[in-house]
């Protein structure tokens, strides 16, 4: 095992009605002008909205608004956001919604303390400040209501670039899973799938000896096998959203990545995916996660063995441990397929033609690597891409 | 799943020579002037209190000490390190050792900001304000170090009580797993003891549809079963001491109890039992803990066939699910004396004269009931003692 910090001081309220409970914890966490910061009209037709500034009105706290977030949230509404907050002089931001609303919130965040371009911080630049930030999560997906990071794409060349600090971890969370209860399968199906590569991106990994880290990646995705296809068959079920929901939390603080090394290359490898095909993350990831575990697979059978063995319910092959790797990914893929994600470039929408722009654009070169499993150079990349086809 | 909230805010900072970083988090922390608190004289021997001490002058911070914490921790000591951390002028209180070190240290903590006797708070009072309190861990166990919870003895009748709030949460823990190697095996016997208690008694709960709770505190007990043996065989093995330092946080600081009704019941039972011989309270838990099970098991077959299937590996009896029960205790008695653990009174050196006594000061009468999985009253806690002969 690695040595490691972990810090994950989000205070979380979970249940149902807990959306009315905004306004106490935004004043609690010394908010007293607040942007709400959210994407679509769903939030608006669910009514969502009118409950938080409802308990916002309750605790006298002020706030503007600021709607409109994308999936794969864009820079140009974290420049318009960070321009307000400074206009009316905001000091809390409230994200409503998914992982998008939250990361861009997250990145409006660290760009009003700073009087340089936002940017510099997907580009390396340290976060050293940012407002605090609460959320009111709607998804079950990016993990970002107990996270430090966000991903932002840039407009120009639709850059998707990622940034991370401790400063960033909402200071509350809320988590109602009934606002999850309106999803479509789809919707719901995608997010699953990108909790539990969140999960893949810790577990596959070199360092030796983390029981503990293993078992606890393991502990997520059992609970995602049984609780997903539940979701999907009945999307009313308040348990199966409840467990999937909290899974989402616990699969991306990083409990489950400490002290072991992380890959990520697979997440790299979807974002090109999804900023060339504007598709969903998770339908992305579906698509690239089962091939890039074909294509390492040789790496550690062992690794592979065991997964298959612990969470897919494989018998294990001592005679031929290869074999039993190979049925828990087949096992992953008719899971993806059975709670509907596409598990092709076909099925995606994406484009044999478009292999050669998307790795390109990874920005590789011809002698750089991606991720620490198996470090990657582009050959491998296109590969990836290829056995996905 | 019921509603909740969770909150850990601790920064945890974990590995190889983390003690000697114990003063730049003190300082990081808002602490000026420090009370270090410790137990035995093994911090002083190994050198550690030394090492704290050097890396708090090298940030120019100064201290005070207070040692002698006895295990199941007085409040003679808690009183007297008030008064000193109230002339010192103390801002910081910093806790090397084990569990009874930390709850001393948070006792003093709630204690310096209060104008009361700080005994109140083991007699119900609300904590609502603490010194901040660091912690250097030496033994992996009571969980202390990320939980919001202090358990002192009043000398008055041996009283032993506990008190907690998010305010006693540590800001900072350090755990280094080699300061663990040195402890013999019958200590870290009852401290993994510890720890499988602390699980227990969140898994053993009336709440449905709880399976993300159950499969973390099923991961904690796997890991445990796999890495306990091995410290035992090898102490000097780091990574078994790791897995087992870093399972036995997450074992408490409630992630694995959230939504879900938790009993303690046999915690309650067990204090009785090292209140009146000062055994050891692991040693004591591996008394109480399988004669618990063994009486409660009728309650709910099904979750003890789940735990005796998924945790002790046993092979599930559908055509007699009990006898699966059964047998996963039986497993979980085994492993406790592979280990070196007491699991009847007489190896304890507990005696059947002193169980009216024990069942007496737990203070039930004829109606109080304890636990929520099966609500105890006296006659029940009689006969598991009984069961534990």
């Amino acid at each position: 095992m690695n040595n490691f910090t972990f810090y994950s001081p989000t205070f979380f309220v979970f249940g149902k009605n807990t959306e009315n409970e905004a306004g106490k914890y935004v004043k609690r966490f010394g908010g007293s002008k607040v942007l709400i910061h959210y994407g679509k009209g769903s939030v608006v037709r669910s009514s969502l909205l009118d409950r938080v500034k409802k308990s916002l009105n309750n605790e006298g706290v002020e706030y503007v608004e600021l709607g409109g977030v994308m999936p794969n949230p864009r820079s140009g509404l974290v420049y318009e956001g960070i321009e307000l907050c400074r206009q009316e002089k905001v000091d809390f931001i409230l994200a409503l919604g998914g992982g998008s609303a939250i990361d861009s919130a997250k990145a409006i965040a660290a760009g009003v303390k700073y009087n340089g371009d936002f940017w510099d911080f997907f580009e390396g630049k340290p976060i050293e400040e940012a407002l605090p930030v609460g959320t009111v999560l709607t998804i079950a997906a990016a993990g970002s209501e107990g996270s430090g990071d966000t991903v932002i794409t840039k407009e120009e060349g639709m850059l998707k670039r990622g940034a991370g600090s401790d400063v960033l971890r909402p200071v509350f969370s809320i988590l109602n899973p009934e606002l999850t209860q309106t999803l479509p399968a789809y919707q719901t199906a995608c997010g699953a799938t990108d909790i539990m590569a969140h999960v893949f991106e810790r577990y596959f990994t070199n360092t030796k000896e983390v029981e503990i880290t293993d078992r606890l990646c393991e502990a997520v995705l059992l609970t995602m096998i049984k609780e997903v296809p539940r979701a999907i068959a009945e999307p009313d079920n308040y348990d199966a959203r409840a467990n999937i929901m909290w899974a989402g939390m616990v699969a991306h603080n990083n409990l489950l990545g400490v002290g072991r090394d992380q890959d990520w290359s697979s997440h790299a490898i979807e974002h090109e995916l999804s900023a060339l095909y504007d598709v969903a993350h998770g339908a992305g990831l579906a698509v690239v996660f089962p091939a890039w575990m074909t294509y390492v697979m040789k790496h550690d059978i062992n690794r592979f063995a065991q997964i298959a063995v612990r969470v897919w319910g494989c018998e294990m092959n001592f005679a031929n441990p290869e074999e039993t790797a190979k049925e828990g990914i087949k096992r992953f893929k008719e899971f993806l397929r059975s709670i509907g994600m596409p598990v092709t470039f076909k099925e995606l929408g994406a484009r044999e033609e478009d292999i050669p722009l998307m790795v390109e654009k990874l920005g590789l070169g011809e002698n750089g690597t991606l991720g620490s499993f198996v470090p990657l150079k582009s050959k491998d990349v296109e590969q990836i891409y290829r056995l996905a086809l």
